[in-house]
């Protein structure tokens, strides 16, 4: 296999027909999203917020042709330059500042080191909080090797700071094909080492341990899996009774869909707009294609900016809350004339199409928030009759022949990704599951957990907010033992049923 | 039994141990609430808005100790008033105008008549919003016999016109405890008629058949319920083994949740604070206790109209949602000296306890939007040293030693309730709910359900919304079978997966 | 003149031309309102919330015709019972909790009582809130006479309270438009007292000295206004060369202005529609005829509760705003088929007209929040062709020939007056401001004020708020000798230009 | 003069004393806050909004020291590099995107050239917006020479459009303090060429031409001023009797105060701090120091996001208006040390001391959105026990001996200019305001303006907001001849009193 750029495909190419089958199938349940997908989908996108701090230097040289080492001596690591430890380290401690849970969670759990003994082999976006999250994992007592579930979305100096403290990262900012399954094999492939837990982000170190190693397997305690693409496949392969360890599905806990979702959607999309089109929002005419979390969130802030929102929707019960919540529930048809943005979060395809596209007015916005880079029908934009103009990064404007403009951004790939950035906050409960999930994974007594997927158990997400409750100066109440009886309930959760809605 | 009237006592005594251990037990997860409890629960509370508009005269003869008959010669009912019939024949009518869900369902099944031969025996709330239900049920083919599950709710003018069109009511408002039984005995044991289907609220009605005529369930082919307390008596027979027909619990349907906590409590606690307390929210400083749906509900509303507001919790998950909506968290006893406004919101007991009270600042409202009449320790107000003075309906001013006062809304009890009106929006969609559980059952093929409870299909509840859509004059997006199939839906629902949150 | 009762007349008239063309014309800006007008507009309004805590005894005796002492012995006052005073006494007490600014200038004023020897005649509603405002008066030094400026607001517990203590009053509920001006004249008119200050609402108090008495005029220092009618009539008077006295106009003073008609109108809009029909605002659509501070509180507060608004405007910079804001800018007639509310804040006339009533769909709501009763076109309602149907207090169906009803609440009167209730901490900041403006005026030296009418100091305007600012546990910050300076401020203010807009 | 950078100076000092004393002073109130400011104040100002799309090539070259010629054979211009006269003319047709109402004034009042003959000299940033502006008046028949009255804020890609359009710019990114005078020298003083017109932004080119050539005002019409300290500038000149034209004040209407104020900060605050710091605003602790426009706008967005605001005031009716809109009123000194964020909006100085910078908690974030650089104590910070770290630009870590870090952006100076943009829109209202008033003072008869400062009258600034409309598709409503009679108004407006709030 050669080293080629991905640009130009939206999908790695298996070897074989069945690995195809096996992995390929895309989730088919709207309302769920998650940032961090397999490179199935989203190891092509790109990461320009990200990539702002990121080294942009003219070094050419792949830094698998490199010889590098660290300051204690060690080469057993790939970054692209080692040097920028440094400014990488800096990255990680502002990150910390944010993180504050997983900090009292390395002093709550230090003492004992819960994970002393595991050996996790990670396949994540490498990002200053992710490295907050590896350190974590290190001061818990695991040893830790790493690579990167994206092609572009590594910080270069944040690899480099792991690296130089002694973490076998395998993984740059730009990496082709080739070198993305390379840097994984030099994961899990390694003398004297073999990983007893493994954490993924998409699926695709699942995938190669599977193909290539399925040998171990036999040691390893659990799979930990944050997106939606990579549960999808562990549920596949649950089905398929090809599962054999067990798996902790992280994607699907409250507070990371709440917060993923509805809270920083709220935040993330007057980011993306602002950055990209200094758009005004007081009195704009918007519609958003949508009224999940996602689409709940937008809503929200921009109808608080002063924006005029109307919905689509497709399920009447989620428009009968927009109506509720003071939203118009329209066809986009009867509207697209009328609206200065347009915003679709409905995971489907082609919400918005050519047609639609054709009968948009001057400056109409159009962006997704959902789900890959289908729900703009971007393709149909590719004819001749259509003329191309970039105005600014990620900002594109599609002149009609009559001089109307449409401005499209990201290209209709994930606006809160591609165009702004996302809140530490966030990403700091995501990773707290996940270092959580790998505790609770690897000290279960034997027979706890089968061959399948779970839902990390409610107490632990419980657990979770609690611990990032400080941030906000927040005090919860106890209850006392006669209310705890009265209600029901064990004094220290959990506190609701599994069905509950919040 | 002689006639007692209700104030005095909590809960009817049943006669044996057994039967109480069966029905008595409180429900014991937070969250839940209904606008229609038991009489075990709520049959004592007033209604002071539905009162308002029932006549009040000073006929002391009780309803069973007059001959009345309605103006097509039957007298197989008892009411109040039979002549009132003309006055609750409008209400009735006004009530029609918001429930148009109810009278396009009468539309479109009009034909086919799905409940014909259907003979439906009731227990429910009696009010011009359930008239519309009952008489959609007649319209749909059924026979109906019908009571109260409040002594103190029904609607004297609606029980008359329901009469005056033959339907078999018994029930008036201010029943006695002895009244409230010989009612439900009447609907159920009458010559000539055996009921095939029940519809009840509160789990009396079940109870008494149970106890006195259980062959009665040999012809039943469901019972519908819709209340917190009816629906944990159903899954308790169903544990025990004793459930013989299938039963379907509409308390827990989404569109009900959603709108008689979140929507309905978001409007009516700025009602009901100010029909009893003409008090400015601006700028008040206000403690909800709870940020559930009816916390959330209370909360969003207060914030809205400009008060300062925080709240209290226990669950860690909400605490978190609680903060990132942009309200501190605090303990009770941190800003108890602060605050303007004390709302119990949680399901709990004892949350407002004397000691908080006795802290409370003169002129501090308190309330209850939650849960059956336990939140505040009203009990521990009842001692010599404080003076109870009752200020307007509703409201009691509790007068300490100092001449501080506390004004207490409702006793205690449920404020929405109480002191302000439930839309008939709200209502509607229960009404709708239950019709279609009624149809459901009554027209189910054989094994379909089982003697068991059941939650609504969930494309039930999505056409309970769509009815409900019209009078928001909101239009639903249609899916292309190209989009179906990517989102791998059936294009006319559900659209959503069972463990949705919405 | 005959006794003759008010409900049929719209106006007073004047026994000459001359009077008319001096005292009649309306006020022409819009913008302006006020919760106190005199008798030409207002005084035909029925209170109905004041009046449902009022005694409704069938005694139909006049109060002319009855012999009242009180308990010390006085018989110079006519109220409608003395009997009632320990009632009115415990609503005085009610609304001084909620009017501490008042008690506190008591407290701070009561030393150096800078209204001794002050002789105030007051013509205003007479309610718990005015009732707190002439003792605070008479705490200061002053003695006062009192009558009301309505024939149907005066709470006559409350007179009766004041009577008991020894106010001279002469009001009570209902009087006919004789008995309104023979209380005035009662005021005036008595033997070894005469008055030094005036304290009008609505002009007429004013109007009867000039016109009978004008030689009182000789002693008095000073007129305080504050309703718009009045303040009209001043600036008519003192435009034609005939205002003899200083008269303080305290309508348009910032607070009494944002907080009647800003915060109020928030709070009211709701109470007043939720009272009347019970209304559920979640999406419903609404238009708001007007977007000065009436139309903008209004807007505020149903977008708050979920309904969808958008609004008319004449002035296109309020037009801005309303589009800033989120409103949606519309002429009445492209949009009155689909709205479920109209309501009207323009301070025009016929802003409904019978054509747009008549496109109205079934069961919407037309009311007014804007002046006087003109903005509707209710005369046009009267016609044979329609039915009016009253189905509660304040609401009348209008029964169109279809079928189609539409639902008219206080026959287009002001909705917050007639339906809902004003909050007293409102009342409590007009109260101050005219304390403040009586001790101004009594205390001014020779000629600082002229025969002209005058705003209130701006640093008195600030006093009146900074009296408040402790109801919110408030805590302003001081500025330092050097911001001072920086600023060009003196440190105790006042702290804006007059053209600030707040 | 040398050529000295500007970066170390915070005022450009005057010949002799008396020049300083006349210009220098400050604007004394607070609450008033301009985009657009003299040199004297923000000059030094960096705009690094504007700074990213600015080419950054190396060429050192001083552009006084190119010879440059535009494709029609000009050379009487000075800009950076003519060659970018493309680039620059795509921003300014971006811009032309949202300034329609330029736009539609061209075409209205371009048949009747109303600018005929003027010859308008201007010193304001040159941006693509201004750029708008300028080729307006070209389009009503004016003849233009411009320069900037910022040394970094001129986009030199549109300095070069417009020289090659013919417009005889001076103006350049990075300007020396001798460049700036000499540039404005040379709009002034050319040869066959005599202004007639002045249209200013701080008043540093009226300044000019009052010391160089003072017969230029013989022919001068008027000034037109938009900045708080040329406004100054021209009532001082006023009040000593030294003003010899008509000015007008653009800066103090009503539009131009709520868009830039209200509206724009509302949107600004929000960018500024998520492009800064990546924030989450939900659940942050957030004081706003100041209640007038600018920290309502910062407040209201705030608070719609999720952050928990409190705010601090001098003014008590400022703070009565923060408490009814739902914040605490507390003193800095009282919260400071658990707030997350702290943001100035006085327009005083040392509101942040340094003292409450040491009681900040890690990682608080101050900043400043109110006036010139004074408000935090930034001096304070300067001290050697301090160390500052840069982490991005525009925002420092000011760190403790302690380890505390404290973030500071843009230096103190406006967070809104420094890190954020200012929406097209609001630009396009005081263009458009600025065009209006030339063409006001230009045709105005003899007489009807003398040596005065004068606001523009309402009935132009509702013509500014009218041109605004139909950006937001708004429709205005229009009295009928009854209805204008009624109200007393003329049909076209005015519309308001002078001193209506709005």
């Amino acid at each position: 296999m050669a080293h080629k750029h991905g640009h130009a495909r939206e999908r790695i190419q298996f070897a074989n027909a069945e690995d195809k089958q096996e992995f390929s199938k895309f989730p088919t349940k709207a309302g769920r999203r998650s940032l961090s997908r397999s490179i199935s989908q989203s190891s092509t996108d790109s990461y320009s917020s990200a990539a702002s701090y990121t080294d942009s230097s003219d070094d050419e040289t792949s830094p698998r042709d490199k010889a590098q080492v660290n300051s204690h001596g060690s080469t057993d690591f790939c970054v692209k330059n080692i040097k920028q430890a440094e400014f990488g380290r800096r990255e990680i401690e502002i990150a910390e500042q944010d993180m504050s849970a997983l900090i009292s969670l390395r002093k709550r759990a230090q003492g004992e080191k819960p994970l002393a003994g595991a050996k996790i082999v990670g396949c994540t976006h490498i990002t200053a909080q992710t490295a907050v999250l590896i350190e974590t994992l290190v001061a818990l007592g695991a040893q830790c090797r790493w690579t990167a579930c994206n092609i572009y979305s590594t910080q270069n100096e944040v690899a480099a700071a792991l690296a130089e403290i002694g973490v076998a990262v395998f993984a740059w900012k730009g990496e082709s094909e080739d070198d993305f399954w390379w840097c994984i094999d030099r994961c899990v492939n390694t003398e004297g080492w073999q990983a007893n837990m493994i954490l993924d982000d998409g699926g695709d170190l699942t995938h190669w341990v599977y193909k290539k190693y399925p040998s171990v397997f036999k040691k390893v305690r659990g799979i930990v899996e944050e997106s939606v693409t990579g549960v999808h496949r562990l549920y596949q392969l649950s089905k398929a009774g090809k599962l054999c360890v067990p798996a902790m599905n992280v994607n699907d806990s409250v507070t990371k869909q709440k917060f993923d979702n509805l809270y920083c959607c709220r935040e993330s999309i007057l980011d993306g707009l602002k950055r990209t089109t200094d758009i005004m929002f007081g009195g704009k005419q918007v519609v958003v294609c949508g009224y999940g979390e996602v689409g709940k969130g937008c809503c929200t802030a921009l109808k608080a900016l002063g924006a005029i929102v109307c919905i689509t929707e497709i399920d009447p019960i989620c428009a009968l809350q927009a109506c509720m919540d003071g939203f118009r529930v329209v066809k986009l048809s009867e509207v697209i004339r009328q609206m200065d943005v347009v915003i679709t979060c409905t995971g489907n395809k082609n919400v918005v199409s050519r047609e639609q596209l054709d009968r948009m007015k001057n400056g109409c916005i159009v962006c997704n928030m959902g789900h890959s880079n289908t729900e703009i029908d971007v393709a149909s934009l590719r004819s001749p009759e259509l003329t191309w103009e970039r105005v600014r990064s990620q900002v594109d404007h599609i002149i009609w022949p009559d001089g109307k403009r449409v401005v499209l951004l990201a290209e209709g790939r994930l606006l809160n990704l591609s165009c702004s950035t996302v809140p530490t906050f966030v990403l700091s409960i995501t990773a707290t599951t996940q270092a959580l999930a790998l505790i609770e994974l690897y000290n279960a007594p034997e027979g706890r957990y089968k061959q399948d997927v779970y839902l990390l158990p409610k107490k632990m997400d419980e657990y979770v907010a609690s611990l990032h409750l400080p941030n906000f100066d927040a005090h919860l109440t106890e209850l006392s033992d006669e209310q705890a009886k009265y209600m029901g309930l064990n004094k220290n959760g959990p506190f609701k049923p599994n069905y509950y809605r919040y």
